[in-house]
């Protein structure tokens, strides 16, 4: 085989929702160290990887009802926050790739992710799409909903989910 | 990254489906080219593929019905003629495999490809499968069902579905 263009991975990522616990999800960096060793392994210059991570608008609606706000300025902080927040996450998968020697690319956009993955793949047309998932049952997932169901389903590109192992469910599955 | 074992990548393969062309599916041979181009890539010793063909015991329903059965043998050549065309999809499969030099293992089984390919996942334990998808609509997949839906639900492996491409849709594309 000739080596051409790298082959383009796309990466969904998403922070953890375990409090205190300021990193990647289990599933974002289950779906990230599985891709290196089962997909890149030594080949590293015949891959490049694009993260992306989607910032819901609403996700810290818990956290902000304890915060007052009295001043636009308020508001403005907490925006500068959330970004950080996305920047921090998306430093430590660049970081990861940089050590390595892969090489990647990130990115941040708001909104619902199942949607905004969906259209980053139309728009960036990475040969395959990687989404972490935390591999619920069918009675869970109608609680919680699952991108990568829908991303499978309507993504113009191909799609591999990788469920979190079983060993590393937190105590509530529902966290990740 | 060091180079541990090769990650085994299992194929779901089958015959295509349009008379007189004695061949793999058109969805097949073309999940099978991506997965060279797009994952293996230079990396032959990196990688091991698995191919599996399920065979389905009424597949040959429409031949069958202007043939005569006057003895116990006509049977038992039906029967060794079926097997002779499995051989045939994977002697294909496996000797491109060996024109690369990438390494391959090939089998066929009998029954229902969507709970067979599931079995043998699990009896198996490859790292992950591909599937060859004929890419139909909504509307269309009522009718014939999908190997690839199905898979990518129940088998306990990451499922990667690679569509056939738009401009390999034969006349009928329910054809493959």
């Amino acid at each position: 085989m000739a080596e051409g263009e790298a082959t383009r991975i796309m990466m969904g990522v998403n922070e953890s929702t375990i409090k205190g616990y300021p990193h990647a999800s289990i599933s974002s960096s289950g779906a990230f160290d599985w891709t290196l060793q089962k997909i890149v392994r030594s080949n590293i210059s015949g891959f490049k990887l694009l993260f992306l991570h989607v910032q819901v608008p609403d996700e810290d609606g818990f956290d902000d009802m304890d915060s007052i706000y009295a001043s636009p300025d308020d508001f403005k902080s907490m925006e500068s926050r959330d970004k950080a927040r996305g920047l921090h996450l998306l430093e430590y998968f660049v970081n990861r790739c940089h050590a390595i020697g892969i090489s990647c690319e990130a990115w941040i956009k708001k909104g619902d992710p199942k949607e905004v993955i969906c259209h980053e793949v139309k728009r960036v047309q990475p040969d395959f799409l990687v989404v972490g998932s935390r591999g619920l049952g069918p009675f869970q997932r109608v609680f919680v909903g699952t991108v990568s169901e829908f991303c499978s389903k309507h993504a113009e590109c191909p799609v591999i989910t990788i469920k979190r192992r079983a060993d590393q469910t937190p105590q509530d599955p529902i966290d990740d």
